[in-house]
């Protein structure tokens, strides 16, 4: 907003006033948070971070995956801005999906942690057979 | 298993013998990082990074968890080794929920990645409404 823009304050806007805070059920940021930590699209913001995948790569990628539930992830991706799906018109047309730069800063979060996770295995293990 | 240990070679142990593979849907690592990015989850380990917590502590922390999904998180957190249930011998006795070491080392990058979604958020609602 500039600084010469007349009329009334505009009116106060949760989200651009105070920080967000995914402790507070009402925050957006929680939702958010849970479209990029989902099973399918936290894999495959991963898969993307190595190169654009067509959707058929992406889920044999992504193993287990169905179509619909690749798909539904895909788009919330999108509508978040993480992931951009490019029509590219080649022939045939194919569509390609890869990071957004928003996307790019954070898949090598998601990457270290699934690194983190695969590297403590042993331990997982371990700590669940001392339970059992 | 020691180099002096007679009789046949033990059974191949996949989780053992080849890195983990989050992409692979057999193996045990995918369950283990859907535990540790299930919402309720996420939040009590990030929660438990700033100080131990009593259960009714943590439920206040994290807004909106139910009495039974935040006990049925910390269990599956304290079976994979992220948290340690500790009964306190107070009178009236009370039982506090802490990191562990392994804990310790996965919570600062589940809060890197709760703080950078949270930062992001003007970006997210833009890229939400850029669309709409």
């Amino acid at each position: 907003m500039g600084v010469d823009t007349p009329g009334p304050a505009p009116a106060a806007d949760p989200v651009e006033d105070f920080a967000a805070d995914v402790f507070s059920r009402r925050c957006t940021s929680r939702e958010a948070l849970e479209h990029v930590t989902g099973k399918w699209a936290l894999l495959a913001v991963t898969a993307l971070l190595e190169s654009p995948h067509r959707f058929g790569e992406l889920r044999r990628r992504v193993d287990g995956v169905s179509e619909k539930m690749l798909s539904q992830s895909l788009q919330t991706l999108e509508r978040d801005g993480w992931v951009h799906r490019e029509v590219r018109s080649t022939i045939p047309p194919h569509v390609e999906y890869r990071l957004t730069d928003a996307g790019r800063e954070l898949a090598p979060r998601l990457l270290d942690l699934v690194r983190f996770v695969e590297g403590a295995m042993p331990a997982v293990h371990a700590a669940r057979a001392a339970r059992s």
